[in-house]
């Protein structure tokens, strides 16, 4: 299977392996090794091109620790939870979805605890180590738990995801972008799921790197001044209808699957168009790649639509890797309501407009001495809020029970009089609503791994694009004789000083070495011969297909720059 | 104070701000707003140049949530504690050596936990709080600890340092390397202290960002084979003598201070060369650099050398910001102890060396029927074994008990011959020496913004060196006018797309737009006028002297580039 054999180059040549092995491992906790860590840098710059760059959206960092508060208003710590069973007998936890899934092949995902345990009892399931007798379903929430600070007072839980990082210091990011819409923040990080048992290598992490993307929009307008440049981009679209009907996916342009309303607006499917070419720019072929919608029963809680895109693998089958979601205005209100700071951001006319309003006004002479000292809070308030619903609140029964910082005040129809006015209104308050891609990082980086990864008879080639390769370049003396070497180690400094990352490697034959240089997918090799010593000159050899062109010494940087960074194709040296 | 009015901009203008302000804080955590955020990303890939590019060291990721067993081995469990005391009044808890150090002016960091409780009594020290009284002073562990998995069976701590992720696959980083010492591995990541009550913003976080270096030597090679390249920087050092003496720093060439024994290598005084390099290149001035040597006292366990690169603040005074650190063999050591891994690393000798050797000889003879099944394993042992050590017991007590896998195997004279070998050694195992650079990313971050802010007259001008700037160039139409504006949109478009971060701005006069501009600190601002609409020309204004040049259009992104990132000089235009 191209999986194993895949992690296992990964394994041995240093891209990840498992974390904490001399400590017999933890499930769910991977490292990345000196090429593993050094791709995933390059792929995250790459990402920052397209979105910081490309964009135009700004990167923040918040904290991996939260406080319980904010994730009691994000729905996390009431909602984040998997359905758990325990084996009575030897006392190991499942899933229970999955051990209905593994049994039956339903797809029982966001089922009720109680259906769950239905399933579970109707179809005699049993434990799949032990086959004892399985518990009732429950909640297990999949965050990790803290204490910050010293005396237990205040719990924390580390995020499950970067993007309530975002929309907590909103006021500050709105601010920062002159308080109009749209504006896009991004933030790249770890994010934490405690998984209850983790099983699937670097596809279900405990501990994963996450690049989010909330981009705020004015919800009454979701179309993208750009949408133009991605119109003609293909999608291979797998959507709701078609799961349901068991049907395809189908290609359609960008602008059909928003004319059709496949997609349910522009907004969203630029972010589609824009994955697409971001994993294609990594190397990951067309062919392998469809974007999923999800299911109104799989769909967060939060979301109007949501696309997966996934990638075909020959282990896990296809797999998410970003997930493209409206969260619409669910994050905003409940942070607004939960903190009691106003989150809406004043969109204004672009005429402004006049409107009929009732105001209510206090007789001041009644006021005074009725509600004495608080009488200024009470006519501050009165001059916030709609007064009909005061006038009708009169009309109902007679008061109306003005509430001010706890404190209960008796409006009665005595002490008001109410008075249409015309007003001048500039514009309104709204929640924006959030379009979010969301990128899975390491699954990113095992699926370029994996179509990266090729054997054409007895070669094994990883064909990484030349920049995100993690060796650029690699020089070699053709034979280990101290004045080829001399060279090459000048030749590999040179380069290094230039700001590409090259390597010497002069131990066992040439062909081991490119044997060896192949495998890791560094996609150029220099190397010195007897004839640099008489005519400056090197050959640089393609990794993908063998061949070498031999270019003066003097050259060799910007070649190699141009191949790597500008893409010039090898055939044109 | 400069550190407030820095602070006040920082937060303002979206460098900075305290995290969760709209559920009212939580000490010890900050944000990294939109420039912030962008200003830290590129501090961390000028230090990618320093270590992964310069000095070739590759970077792994490890995860941020460890097992128990690999930090007890560590030490972490034990001894990372602080001494705290709690007011039996308010209940509210400090940390003792704070408490006498503000009260009495002394040092007291590292004093046992009863020599701090007889200076609170001795000194009638209360609560800072309440004036109450003090508790006993206690060890509290400064980890965040938590569970993995969903039984509790497992404890998990979130990692107080980075380094640790380097040592634990040191086997595999080794044969990454060949197998050959010294290397240097890296990592860039979050480390925590769940600090008991971080009161000095940025500079006390209890999740920070490391970026730390591990360099395995051989321990009886600390000389550095570059070393000639940094000679005759000079270095300002206040050696632990100088401080006992209640002397002052002293400037020092590298040379000197290795020369005279001041720095106790030329690994580690290389280290500190390389720190003054990168620190001067994001504009911190030399002058409030010191190096400070750690006192016995203070240094850690496992530590021989040990210097803190420190800095001047108004607000702190001289603090930490990097810490240069020879860790010796603790580290590994102690994983292989615990782990039982062997983490050595084999020294060839130069030339293989003849050696005499005592060997046992079993008599096969009366070892298979003693033995039986155990026999194999127990010659086994005897191969690997220094059999003097046998025979010394022979002679001391007559026997020699060999315990294998927890069975104890008795040995005596009559079944074991000794036979003098001489044998031919190629090299021998040794546990490699580690020299640690380890920067403090936020506390550097806080340095740039203090020591680049500037107060000109009324000007505020923040003088970060061009290519740190999170705002690279901003394109300004002189008015705003829809001629004008549509140029300055596309120049800032076109420079997006040759990478720069480019911003455009019309609000306000040019006066205030500049101003806004210095205060962020972009560089260079690209200004279209009426004259631009004629021939084509725009003015490059300089942010720290305010000068301005005409320029081609065409040129501006080859002008720009040349500025920013090869540091030409304005004046050079």
């Amino acid at each position: 299977m191209k999986n194993d054999e895949v992690m296992t180059i990964a394994k041995k040549r240093g891209f990840l392996w498992s974390s904490f092995e001399i400590y017999s491992g933890v499930a769910g906790f991977f490292d990345y090794g000196p090429l593993g860590g050094t791709l995933k840098n390059k792929i995250m710059e790459k990402w920052r091109e397209y979105y910081v760059i490309g964009e135009g959206f700004y990167e923040i960092e918040s904290p991996t620790i939260m406080p319980e508060e904010a994730l009691k208003a994000s729905g996390h710590v009431d909602h984040f939870n998997d359905p758990m069973t325990e084996c009575k007998d030897c006392l190991n936890v499942f899933r229970a979805d999955h051990i209905i899934n593994e049994a039956t092949g339903k797809d029982v995902e966001g089922l009720p605890n109680e259906e769950l345990s239905r399933i579970l009892s109707e179809e005699k399931l049993s434990c799949p180590n032990c086959g004892g007798p399985l518990t009732h379903v429950w909640s297990y929430n999949l965050m990790f738990q803290t204490i910050i600070g010293s005396k237990g007072k205040q719990t924390g839980y580390l995020r499950p995801e970067t993007a309530q990082g975002i929309f907590i210091p909103f006021k500050r990011l709105l601010r920062f972008n002159r308080g109009k819409l749209p504006f896009g923040v991004v933030q790249l990080g770890k994010a934490y799921r405690n998984e209850i048992s983790p099983r699937q290598g670097v596809i279900r992490l405990r501990e994963f790197t996450q690049a989010e993307v909330e981009i705020f929009v004015d919800p009454r307008d979701k179309t993208h001044p750009q949408f133009y440049e991605v119109a003609e981009d293909t999608l291979n679209l797998y959507s709701a209808q078609s799961q349901t009907d068991e049907g395809d996916p189908v290609k359609y342009t960008a602008q059909k699957a928003v004319d059709d309303g496949i997609v349910s607006s522009q907004m969203l499917t630029y972010q589609l168009c824009l994955a697409l070419r971001f994993l294609k720019d990594l190397g990951i072929p067309e062919e392998v790649i469809r974007f999923r919608q999800h299911l109104c029963n799989e769909m967060a809680h939060y979301a109007i639509d949501c696309w997966d895109v996934e990638i075909e693998t020959d282990r896990y089958g296809w797999i998410e890797i970003i997930g493209i979601a409206d969260r619409t205005d669910f994050d905003l209100k409940s942070h607004s309501k939960h903190s009691k700071e106003d989150l809406r951001v004043f969109i204004e006319y672009d005429q402004p407009k006049t409107v009929k309003k009732l105001v209510a006004k206090p007789q001041m002479k009644k006021f005074g001495p009725l509600f004495k000292g608080d009488t200024p809070k009470i006519m501050e308030a009165l001059k916030e809020m709609d007064a009909s619903q005061i006038k009708d609140s009169f009309q109902e029964s007679g008061d109306y029970p003005l509430e001010i910082e706890g404190k209960t005040h008796i409006l009665t129809p005595d002490i008001i009089d109410f008075q249409e006015v015309e007003e001048t209104v500039r514009g309104e308050k709204i929640y924006p609503h959030v379009i979010e891609p969301s990128y899975g990082i390491d699954r990113i980086i095992y699926s370029v791994l994996l179509h990266c990864y090729h054997k054409e008879g007895d070669r094994t080639i990883l064909k990484l694009p030349a920049d995100i390769a993690p060796v650029e370049v690699n020089v070699f003396p053709l034979v280990n004789k101290e004045e080829l070497a001399t060279v090459a180690w000048r030749i590999r400094d040179e380069l290094r000083r230039e700001g590409l990352i090259a390597e010497y490697d002069a131990s066992g034959t040439i062909g081991r070495r490119y044997a060896r240089s192949d495998e890791i997918g560094v996609p150029y090799a220099v190397t010195v011969d007897h004839q640099t010593l008489e005519d400056d000159t090197v050959t640089i050899r393609n990794r993908d297909d063998s061949k070498q062109v031999r270019i003066p010494l003097e050259d060799i940087y910007m070649t190699l720059g141009s191949l790597i960074y500008l893409k010039t194709e090898f055939e044109e040296l």
